[in-house]
């Protein structure tokens, strides 16, 4: 399972990576209501991914590391959403392994580079999906995902 | 209850506010292992405090707040134990107010910029107290709730 950490939307994807070409089970979106307090906020992000992590069982999780903005209190709040999916997925024995923005670029689009719309078109293609997976946080996640599965592979190829 | 955020120590004390001087109930620090994976250490963490939680139904919360120093990767470390000590707060239905280190300081000494050895005696003051409570984390956290004791009170006597 790949995980994009937010606190307003938390994109989440389960890909089988087995598979060749690997294959999409499942991806969506969590929102939290920004009417709703902070932490009313991350137990609803905490609950919604401990159904996840029932249903789906993933063998192991990947997340996107933090990257810190200009907006610093953003980025702790961020920060804090991801402490809570961290411990969701400890909750449930699930391994996470963590990337950065730049290593997931290179990994999909073999550019740290690239832009937002080529991690999507590569995504589609690499699943062969038929259009690129909606919304932006789900395709993000499926990208953390893949991430994941080509590094593990990578690995399992060197042992 | 005032909990100083960490992830190797996490300091929390337990303040009775509607008595005059403040009563210290009970206070401590939990302690995560740095050989252990950073979601186990936020899995110790969480447990711990739904244990607090359960055993001194405090009535609200207070935390100090993040303040991000030279080290992101401790600041962002710190934000995620932050955020599942919001969400154990959550659980349990108490309302989290958070403090600066400056309105901490501030409340407790008058004195913003004080030292954290200032900090100490005034709580070993205030709580009439024999010695300094030990560890530094629980005296910080016994600041904390003290900070909200007050601010609660000042709030109380303006309504």
């Amino acid at each position: 399972m790949g995980i994009d950490p937010g606190v307003a939307r938390i994109g989440w994807a389960v890909v089988e990576a087995g598979k060749n070409p690997p294959k999409a089970v499942a991806y969506g979106c969590i929102t939290t209501k920004q009417s709703d307090a902070h932490e009313q906020r991350l137990l609803v992000t905490y609950k919604a991914f401990c159904t996840l992590f029932s249903r789906y069982k993933p063998d192991c999780v990947s997340m996107e590391e933090l990257f810190f903005s200009k907006n610093v209190k953003t980025a702790i709040h961020v920060g804090e959403g991801r402490g809570v999916l961290l411990l969701a997925a400890a909750m449930h024995k699930t391994l996470v392994t963590s990337y950065a923005p730049l290593t997931i670029k290179q990994t999909i689009c073999g550019d740290g580079k690239a832009e937002k719309i080529q991690i999507q078109h590569m995504v589609k293609r690499i699943l062969k999906l038929k259009e690129i997976p909606q919304p932006d946080d789900a395709a993000d996640a499926l990208a953390i995902a893949l991430t994941h599965a080509y590094s593990y592979k990578i690995k399992e190829r060197t042992v």
